[in-house]
């Protein structure tokens, strides 16, 4: 997606904390009853929907990485974050499963999505579980400062909620600031990111600084984040990320770039503005394609208004920005090398990735 | 219900719980988004569904009102026990709200419900964002036992989660045994009874015989609830409970008293046995009723079998004793005699009330 013409390397610490946190999860969803425990596995990508093991699974374990890497950054081995590790990974996962119900998507990572094999009661109680589950994993921890790891996790998941209600609220609405679609994006996509990569050193113990610049990092790396995720979705390759072409141009989603561009007036937005309020959601051509222009070549055609007008070019800058404040955040404290290091690369794959 | 011919007196703890912790949670409310935290108020009975102030309104505060004296029967003031409290209501109130979505009900407390005037989606993310509150209002409470009572109640929200699962399956089965149902049971009612009446000792930092106490009197309480809930679900009067006349048999539920009886084998349970496997719930005359039975002939004489075959009998008796086991728990550890008499006052409110 940015200059790099190959496809960035996995940064080894993902897959390191991927291996570290599967057994511990797997320990913890062993409380739940075994109808529940058979879904998160399946959902987690351990089984398929008859139960039987599959070869690996799961996400990128982005979150997990974060945890781990942020109690070495605070001098603390990684085993310390841990917890912070599956608990994070566990409001992912919950916020996912109650997602895919609340959108009606039948797919995830190209499975069947748990309400569409379980039904929504199985769906919404899973998903319940996982949260109610988190917590206690937090609060079984050994660190004194488990407490305080148990509210910062509670919180980012209110605030996580709370982007998730404003991300709802702005699909009914004709105009969305950018500043309000930013702060959506901070509550959706960056309170769990920054919680992560805070919670390790939080049940380490670490000083302020050292956890306020994590903050920074946490909160930077997760706007970087969905900028990513908003290019992807409309010029990402079919092919690699799984999702059809113009993917959120299609649902009419009011992606970042795109909110940037009718944010910018002019006649470009002005084009835009009137594709979106016109064009029906998915389902264009059901209700009368315009008879110049079929729905693709109307997606394609919104998609060539915001690189015109500077959304991408906008989208992809500001990434980098944030990345950019994010590695000065780390900078600016003290910190063992090594793991300051890792998380650095971790935030440049996420920029560079194409899925 | 019972023998006594008069409504039962509500103990004087559940008002006072009321008061104390409606302001609490008032404040803990404005940390969500304006449109969450107007939905818990109108759920709670505080507004109607246009915001505006009602008078009255909310549940009976039992949780409330143990969370506090449990707080005072460790010799604390109640006031140690209100962050348990509060959030003891927020989890009992985001199972309310997710289960009307999954139940598809759409009254409760004579009032429409939540996804009935919001949709599900605005349902789902409102139950969330109460749950990973609770959580929150319990870690920040003062008590340097903080984090020993949320993970109390993140383990009670797990078993709570656990018992609908249980519930939702055994909709499922021809053939439940008592063992099961009374499992389900301490799950989806008694775990977080159990929870408010260990809370509030838990952040006064009780002996453990205290809270041990205090767990076995919530525990038994818990199925007691049930058991006067299911009989009000069929003998209930409708006037008072708000729900139809034999409400749990039009649903087709199989609650304590039916259990019992199709445990007990024999022509009565057989019979029962029978109609509920062949009639359909709720729908009985949608489906072609009987050439010999309406539905509501046939509800009656399911009640009736109910009640030749002892099941009725039992399901009072088997509270009584619980509500007697429950009561020897508080009197077997040191207590201050006020707390643990309001306790046991709430506990016979439980078994005597009429909705």
């Amino acid at each position: 997606m940015t200059a790099s013409p190959a496809r960035a390397a996995v940064p080894s610490a993902l897959r390191r904390a991927r291996d570290a946190v599967t057994p511990a999860t797997r320990d913890f969803l062993s409380r739940l009853d075994d109808t529940s425990a058979a879904i998160v596995a399946y959902h987690l990508g351990w089984t398929d929907a008859a139960g039987v093991p599959t070869r690996g699974g799961g996400g990128k374990a982005v979150r997990p990485a974060l945890a781990t890497l942020s109690a070495q950054a605070a001098g603390a081995p990684a085993q310390v974050g841990i917890p912070g590790a599956v608990a994070a990974e566990l409001v992912h996962n919950f916020s996912l499963v109650h997602d895919d119900v609340m959108d009606g998507d039948t797919e995830r990572r190209h499975r069947p999505t748990v309400w569409a094999v379980w039904g929504t009661t199985s769906a919404i109680l899973t998903g319940d579980a996982m949260l109610a589950l988190a917590q206690e994993v937090l609060l079984e921890s050994p660190s004194p400062h488990r407490a305080a790891a148990a509210r910062l996790l509670a919180e980012a998941t209110r605030n996580l909620i709370r982007g998730q209600v404003l991300d709802v609220a702005f699909e009914q609405r004709h105009e969305v600031s950018l500043a309000e679609c930013l702060d959506m994006v901070s509550g959706k996509t960056g309170a769990l990111l920054r919680a992560s990569a805070m919670i390790g050193a939080v049940l380490a113990g670490a000083p302020a600084d050292v956890i306020d610049a994590l903050s920074t990092f946490g909160a930077e790396l997760g706007i970087a984040f969905q900028l990513v995720d908003d290019l992807l979705g409309i010029w990402g390759d079919p092919a690699t990320t799984g999702k059809p072409v113009f993917s959120d141009l299609r649902s009419r989603k009011k992606s970042l770039p795109v909110t940037y561009v009718l944010s910018q007036g002019g006649l470009a937005a002005r084009e835009l503005a009137s594709w979106f309020r016109t064009a029906s959601p998915d389902r264009s051509s059901a209700n009368g394609p315009s008879p110049e222009m079929s729905p693709r070549d109307g997606e394609a055609r919104a998609a060539d208004l915001i690189e015109t007008a500077g959304g991408r070019q906008w989208a992809a800058d500001e990434a980098r920005r944030r990345i950019e404040a994010a590695t000065q955040a780390l900078h600016a404290v003290p910190m063992p090398a090594g793991p300051r290091a890792e998380l650095i690369a971790i935030a440049h794959f996420i920029v560079e990735r194409e899925a």
